[in-house]
């Protein structure tokens, strides 16, 4: 469009975006089953109003928010059994990423071990950095190879990226036994827990057997956690959670004009909403609650793979989190034929298919409405 | 604090993230006078709430909030003069500057020319993307030197950002000169006017004597200009325009389990309220609008100015947009003592003193209040 000379008034502008709106994919409908994006809690939504308008950027000016910003990074610290960490609010696992990466090479690493089922935001971060990747092999069961991780390590690789749940098969990469190996060479380990950090916590709540993913491995050094995912907070969020505290001193940089003279993280300006959010959420549910959270959405994942397993689809990986990869021949004619229908799932490209994520806003219904319209595009495509 | 056990009820948890929202400087009161952060318009924080949960990584599950992308970059694009350019919707200046730098680097240029008056997240995003620095001197108005540019020339130096509204002074680099000298040598530039970018082409509609910034310069090749600043919307909301529109293809990256097979920008999950947002206060303000706008803060800083000067403060920049370097001894003592007022500036390093921007949640009562206390703490520490 033109920039218009004239502005109009706040309805028609607000019913004109009600009807792009209309063409989004709906959380509430069961419409997204691909993006790892949901309805956000209404308590987030509520905190995140307060505090709107303040920085993050500027605890001088904003100094309420950074209180609570060092409240949630204390939390998750807690959490994921550190008891001496810092870190910051982002806007979301890509910036985590970027930001954990950036540290990694100010240490002094010039490589970085990546398993080839890194989210790709961890390859773009080393492009961006000119970071060398020294790509990791999977095992048989598409977790990182313990064996390339030695391999790596005789090579003289020694910073590592694990993902405790993979984007395409929601898998937890042996974190636990890799850490023991790597810090026998003094190496380091960045988790990124961007989708199952607000789920793998809470797995052994419900009794299931997982691998361990925490700071009381001492070779992890950082960890990053969405909460615009699994957190149940509106967009932008994600924590970066680091060891030691003194870790943050490297994304602290000069600005004269600042109050403060320095200025943190990758980008500047940043809602306090974001810390607010996530702040309300944790309060809010508790490992209580999102233990009842984790256990809804395991049980759809049970229920999802029953199912397709019933209509004869191939479900070749038993996730750890709940994220599904349906095997077809030709996954892009899937997408359409669904999105038509009004389904909008991803792809997995590890095994050739079409994948699910299923997040809090899905029911049994939506996915039963699933399972048929996938049937049906079998019937069609083949 | 520790990780919850039990979730606690949603008001007790309002109530005190209230209670820690009343330590933030607060827009509406005329405490915040150094941030750039300001009050929203009320149509630009319900249009975010429409698009709240749209991912405008995801244009094939989110069509909607695409196509609001598509017509905020557009209009943009128009606004600067520019009939053949793409761009995205980011999460602030830093994040843009960083975005346009990237693009400069995998063109094949290694050096930038920086001004020394330019935001710190041109340094940041330089040592970030390893680009050489070379720095350019201020001519004696603190503007960018012609001569420095040209002898950057000389030096092989192609690539160039200037400010259109320096954070410190608010001054505008003499981009058009510049980017005649610099299209003889096949240069480029990138102009960050994350501050001004609202500003400047409405200038004009005042009568006011302007340096022209648009891309009716042909060394122009990008420019960003903030939502969240004097956009009047929401944080996070940056805009960065390119020329040719096939500068977007630096920042899009394979992304194999995603509907598009590419994800755009560096980084992941954006929320489509930011576009939302923007198109909204587009459409609401209309050029007229937004002339009204810098029509009320410009008076304001003519104000200021000549009030400061009336109580023999010394403002010794005449600024282009409203930025006002007023020059003190200590200005960290001035910053504490006006903090404990209740009324937090930042500070301009150029020049040592004490930075007011005049955002539109500011009125000349507030002003007023503030040259009281300026007088006040005068007294106090000289």
């Amino acid at each position: 469009m033109k920039f218009p000379k004239r502005g109009v008034n706040e309805l028609s502008i607000l019913s004109e975006l009600r009807s792009k709106y209309c063409l989004d994919a709906k959380h509430d409908l069961g419409e997204v089953l691909g993006s790892m994006t949901t309805k956000p809690l209404d308590v987030a939504i509520r905190a995140f109003e307060i505090f709107w308008r303040s920085n993050l950027n500027d605890p001088y000016t904003f100094p309420g928010s950074s209180i609570i910003e060092r409240e949630v990074i204390e939390a998750l610290a807690d959490l994921y059994e550190c008891n001496d960490c810092s870190g910051l609010i982002t806007t979301g696992g890509s910036e985590s990423n970027l930001t954990a990466l950036y540290i990694i090479r100010e240490l002094g690493f010039s490589t970085v071990g990546v398993p080839k089922s890194a989210h790709f935001s961890v390859f773009k971060a080393c492009k961006l950095l000119k970071l060398n990747i020294y790509e990791l092999d999977l095992d048989k069961d598409f977790r990182v190879s313990i064996g390339s991780v030695k391999e790596a390590l005789d090579k003289g690789v020694r910073a590592f990226i694990f993902t405790a749940g993979t984007t395409e098969l929601g898998l937890i990469d042996p974190i636990d036994k890799l850490g023991r190996v790597i810090n026998e060479y003094s190496g380091l380990i960045h988790v990124d827990a961007a989708y199952a950090g607000f789920v793998i916590p809470f797995l052994k709540e419900l009794g299931l057997k997982v691998p361990k993913v925490s700071f009381s491995n001492p070779a992890v050094r950082s960890l990053c956690v969405d909460g615009h995912k699994m957190g149940l907070t509106p967009i932008p969020n994600s924590a970066l959670i680091l060891r030691p505290p003194e870790l943050i001193k490297y994304v602290e940089f000069p600005a004269r004009y600042m109050p403060l003279n320095i200025q943190r993280g990758l980008l500047g300006t940043r809602t306090a909403g974001s810390a607010a959010a996530l702040y309300a959420v944790i309060k809010y549910l508790g490992i209580e609650g999102f233990t009842e959270v984790v256990k809804y959405v395991m049980g759809l994942l049970k229920y999802l793979i029953k199912r397709l397993r019933e209509e004869d689809f191939s479900v070749p990986v038993e996730p750890d989190v709940p994220i599904v990869c349906i095997e077809v021949k030709d996954p892009d004619k899937y997408l359409k034929e669904l999105a038509k229908r009004r389904l909008f799932v991803y792809k997995c490209s590890l095994i050739k298919g079409v994948r699910v994520v299923i997040m809090p806003h899905l029911s049994r219904y939506d996915l039963d409405r699933f399972i048929e319209a996938l049937k049906n595009v079998r019937r069609e495509v083949g």
